[in-house]
């Protein structure tokens, strides 16, 4: 009988089986709760962005220091920080110099795969390109959760620009798995017949969901601009819309939110709104997955 | 009667009543005898830098550090920080995460008053384009208070670029609130009627001063380079001038310092001069301006 | 008889006796085994890194932290960090604020030198252009010494781009000092007569050595992008030359490495490579220098 080595580091939600993401939802309930409080004083954890990150960058940052890292900051473009020199090489650099955890964001799609082999330190993907980004997948499972306590049988309706989000292919999956009904909304541009061949109204959509996920529309992934003055009235959520969900019903969106476009500018902090709440639960996610992957508990 | 809430923010010395001023002096002289050490050990504060700032960021950073405090520090332009969205949603990111200080400086006079009524985070303008400096102001005026030990009667003179200077109108209008009596020099092009409508020469200046405020020469602020070369012996302090002040009078500025401009490059670092006493007055003063903000003292 | 002070900074190899050389191994050494814990705590170090250079500082970050400091990390273009302000008022700012300690790495031969005799921190310089890079040169020879406990007699090859390189220079000064045999291998163009007036080949140079120092092909340095196709065969260490190295003989590098050129991909994390290992040594041995001077036993 084959050991299963523990999981060294967390590069795609596809490594995760429903056991693992439902401890990884306790756990991070217990950092929200300060149940329990990680302390790996004096230890090192390293960020390399590079890609502009703000939001998920802060929040390892956050979660780092919480569990007590010192941390190493790396920036700048991809170009700069890895002339003449591969990220592997950064990497082993990193671990030479005393490093065990590794946070990267950057735009190749499996290169972190590539490198993660023959690295002693912990890699997290932090996103790479239109691939995955599996700890934005994990905070909006947990805050999912935290509403509903269950996924079985959950209407989710994922809403927006489909074909550019890797929060939607990997949530799509993810939530599938653990028993959801998902079902997608966008326009017709947008859609992407790999992640469904089937597409509702956003009208469909309120009646129906407990969860409404809107998409950012990513402007700097489109090669023309688009045209967003009527974006809201036709695919977005409108309060008129929204008047129409369900007493339960909530609504996520990774942010940042293009307030009056993906969904009016009233709604993005009312009541069933989670947009900042996934923020608060992204620390203690990545508390969990940091402290998950240090003790070889996954 | 109306109950009087604390101030939440620092975003103008308008703000603070001479009773605050005073009270906020006395602790900055607490922190920089370590009679007080705060200890905000294990949360959040966070500084926006959208203009650059070297000595006033690292200054923050100190106090910061030295309150306890773990820093998240945002730097970048404005566009990129906040492209695609707001200063405000920026913060009330930062807030979702955790984030309970944030220091923000960004060219946009009055935008943080706007911000502010809706977060739960305490904001501390650390400049805002020609507008406010409040701890600046604060900095300054408490390097005085430590030679004087009253404002009351104090003839002090704000000498240089009156016109584009934000300290010096912040500076003048608390100080004349605190009874000091305030004198104003420059060369004609910088001179502002909205401040003073009567300028001394800098003879006359450094015969009569307890406190000769200097300002810096800003070069960035102007639309074409200025010559400099005379600007020492019509408007500067030259060593002959320095010689013609009174015992116990001061020398302030705010650097960083044009030297053989403003003044001479010998008396920068002489006995006179609080030049590099205001940076480090500036770390004590603001380690009292966040322990008065988060304890809801002022 | 004058009193000798104790060094303040450590600008150069050159003010390093052999004595207080070895002092500074056994101290790294103290460091790496952790029978030492210094605790800096609450102090703070500044980094100003003025050229880029993720790894040296990175390794200063690790060793200040390590140590306790609280760290002030000032990065960017020399211009604009020193806009209008010298790098002298820059480090007496930092003085100002507090800062006790100060890592600089700046393109100005002789610069830091000119700085340093009016400030109370200390100085260490991380690299001034082609000028002096102590702490790389203690690292190289702590690494060199771990292996070989004594440098009397040790045949040291320094090979690949002489004339470009700082650490060529202060490497062959310290180590014939510490009477080591040191032989150079170079092409033609990259020679330095200044340096040594005879040159060996590589095959010369793996017969006979116990330390191969190899060094990076520092193109950013060069005027013209060099042709390195036919490098490794003529002038690096290929897998067939490693082959003939003897059985305790070491190789060196800086690092970045460029893999395929000055040494086949295959030896980088070979048996006899110390590449990564001399990383690891670069935090102890900067752990060793600083808390050396901090105490002023140098």
């Amino acid at each position: 009988m084959p050991v299963v080595q523990p999981l060294q580091h967390l590069l795609s939600m596809k490594e995760l089986s429903p056991v693992q993401i439902f401890q990884l939802i306790e756990k991070a309930e217990e950092m929200n709760q300060q149940r329990v409080t990680p302390s790996y004083n004096g230890r090192f954890a390293a960020n390399l962005f590079l890609e502009p990150s703000t939001r998920t960058k802060v929040s390892f940052q956050m979660a780092q220091r919480k569990s007590g890292f010192e941390l190493i900051d790396l920036e700048g473009h991809e170009s700069s920080l890895t002339k003449g020199e591969s990220l592997y090489d950064t990497l082993k650099t990193l671990e030479s110099l005393g490093v065990e955890l590794a946070v990267v964001r950057q735009s190749r799609t499996g290169l972190l795969q590539h490198c993660a082999s023959n690295l002693n330190l912990s890699l997290i993907n932090a996103g790479d390109g239109c691939g995955e980004h599996p700890t934005q997948c994990l905070l909006d499972l947990y805050t999912i959760y935290e509403q509903f306590h269950s996924f079985k049988g959950l209407r989710i309706c994922i809403a927006g620009d489909i074909k550019h989000s890797r929060v939607a292919r990997s949530n799509a999956a993810a939530l599938s798995r653990l028993g959801a009904d998902v079902q997608f909304v966008s326009r017709p541009e947008w859609q992407d017949s790999s992640i469904a061949d089937h597409y509702i109204s956003m009208d469909e959509a309120v009646a129906r969901c407990d969860v409404l996920m809107l998409l950012r529309i990513q402007h700097e992934r489109h090669t023309h601009q688009e045209d967003t003055t009527t974006y809201l009235q036709q695919y977005g959520l409108t309060k008129e819309r929204e008047a129409r969900m369900g007493a339960q019903s909530i609504i996520l969106h990774p942010a940042p939110v293009n307030r009056g476009v993906e969904i009016d500018h009233d709604l993005v902090e009312s009541g069933r709104s989670r947009i900042f709440r996934q923020m608060s639960n992204g620390v203690a996610v990545r508390m969990a997955v940091i402290d998950s992957l240090m003790k070889g508990e996954l």
